[in-house]
């Protein structure tokens, strides 16, 4: 593999110096970009640009060439493990991801498998290694997985929702059966997300999208306990170096001490909690990420910039801070105003990093 | 007015000694009720329901027919006011409500005014008096508006909205203009709440349903600010009785201090916050009232009562607690499992109040 020409995205995960804040977007690859629409159509639906490494490389190396971020992230979806356990996903034009097969009974759970990265996923393996050698040491690149519970909700549920009747109910009524669900997805998240790492992948986020709907009882015992069992089962090591382990549970503010605690490198921020606060609050245990508000791209770069200057003051001098949205990049988003946020973290962020 | 036979509710939130905790559900008129949706569908569309003040007593009455709760809620929209300045509030099939003047340019904030409660609202403070009246002091009614800046988010979005473009944008580049339309909103909630209270609401709940979503800095400076304003204005005491004030952010559990601070007498939870916790920041500054998952009403009657044992036992001994869900209770309820979660709290509470 070639050498990596900038660091920075590595080094303030792990809390060491840098010259300046680093700076990536989750979602960064996305709809907001032409250039993602065009390659977008070319492949078809989603599910077929997620499943061709050419055309996944591609999308994920177009914000990089518009933009200087100091991270590549695979472009892929959080939902390809429970596909490949045989659910069915499916795109439907306007309503989000949907699954044939929901999980709902006993029989159904107990036909849950853990796929093999090489097999069934390995389209996702052949993108990581794909998009390694198009990178050639650009910056590093960032592996991904959804948390069990974020995972758990969609294959319950079997499409989004806004009262998780089902998923709830079998957690709140067959804890066993729950537990079994997540323990499976656990074990297989720990290998797919070791099989990025051995593909390529340089650091890797776990994606809790939905722990924050729980209660804080709830959130240990059915969201953060599998992330620790993750973040445990994790190859801390690859190419001689460390693989930093991001934890971002969206809500979930309230928690990160708990976060803190599973030993994984840093946690991600969505914008309501203050970055400053955060940091006092986990001490230096772990780096932050985050975390302004993405709504903010819709406002004028001159006030982009001043919000930029805010969160980099709140969070003060010193090390262990990615600068990122709080949460992805929305699709309306004028990408001249995602460029003056990353222009912005670029050129206000040295002075904290004498 | 006739004597309050139960005031359970009005003692809890000023944290006076009770025999039991005090009792009553968010949207508790709704949906999950046969009788309701037969009301509605006499009425035709919903604000037709809210505009008859019978039909909105019925409605009102209902569930204390079937339940042993201790509080009413006049049954009414958060959106009474931006339709009463004009804006043509709509609830389209399956789309949430719509408004065909949405708040957008300078033109349109200085076309906003505050209205007259007992002139274009004078249907609402019917309601409260038609239900006053019907409710012959068997449970105190509780009188309610959104908070400026939850109307604040319809007015400009127009509609539901899930990135906030609109109101943000406004907010971020145009923060005179916010304050502008937050400053009438203020004051035409004030005047709001003080009329319901004039004709005979005996308590007041601001609801701040998009709080949640602003950064501690812009939730301090757009939303908190106008509710401070708000409590600041309000009727304190009506008909020789205390007239308790109740905040209730969604996903403001980070921030129950400054809510405390506002002068309010109670803070609704929602339940993402251990309530116990809540007590311990809060002190004694305010009553509690929460915090129940609503979804939990999916989980068997067994399972709901285990919940309601916890959420006492986490508040502990002592006054200042009302039980409440921590959100409005979902339409698929089956009502049999409301029943069971009021049952459980009349009867595992009383042992906290020896």
């Amino acid at each position: 593999m070639s050498e990596l020409k900038n660091d920075r995205f590595l080094r303030a995960l792990l809390r060491e110096p840098v010259d300046r804040t680093p700076v990536w977007m989750m979602r960064q690859a996305g709809r907001y970009l032409p250039e993602y629409r065009a390659t977008r159509a070319k492949a078809g639906d989603f599910m077929s640009l997620c499943m061709n490494p050419e055309l996944a490389c591609e999308v994920t190396i177009q914000p990089l060439d518009r933009y200087p971020l100091d991270a590549a992230i695979l472009f892929s979806d959080i939902l390809t493990i429970p596909d490949a356990m045989g659910l069915g996903l499916r795109f439907a034009q306007g309503e989000g991801p949907q699954f044939d097969n929901p999980v709902r009974t006993e029989a159904d759970v107990n036909k849950l498998f853990v796929p093999d990265p090489e097999g069934e996923l390995k389209y996702v393996m052949d993108a990581v290694r794909t998009i390694r050698k198009e990178l050639d040491g650009r910056v590093p690149l960032i592996g991904f997985s959804g948390s069990p519970w974020t995972l758990a909700t969609y294959m319950v549920e079997g499409s989004g929702t806004k009262e998780y009747a089902h998923v709830k109910g079998m957690m709140f009524d067959r804890p066993d059966l729950m537990h079994k669900v997540l323990d499976t997805l656990a074990q297989s998240v720990t290998s797919y997300l070791n099989a990025q790492i051995a593909a390529g992948a340089q650091a890797v986020q776990i994606f809790d999208t939905w722990g924050g709907v729980l209660t804080p009882r709830d959130y240990k015992e059915f969201s953060l306990r599998y992330m620790k069992q993750i973040v445990d089962g994790l190859n801390r090591e690859s190419e001689g170096r460390k693989v930093p382990v991001i934890l971002f549970t969206k809500g979930g503010g309230q928690w990160l001490e708990d976060m803190a605690d599973t030993g994984c490198d840093a946690l991600g921020l969505d914008w309501t909690t203050d970055i400053g606060e955060a940091r006092k609050r986990v001490g230096d245990k772990v780096a932050l990420q985050g975390n302004m508000d993405p709504s903010m791209l819709y406002a004028s770069p001159e006030r982009i910039a001043e919000e930029v200057e805010t969160i980099l003051s709140s969070f003060g001098n010193g090390n262990g801070h990615v600068f990122n949205l709080g949460h992805g990049i929305h699709q309306h988003v004028d990408p001249e105003h995602a460029g003056a946020f990353i222009k912005a973290v670029t050129e206000l962020s040295p002075k904290y990093h004498k």
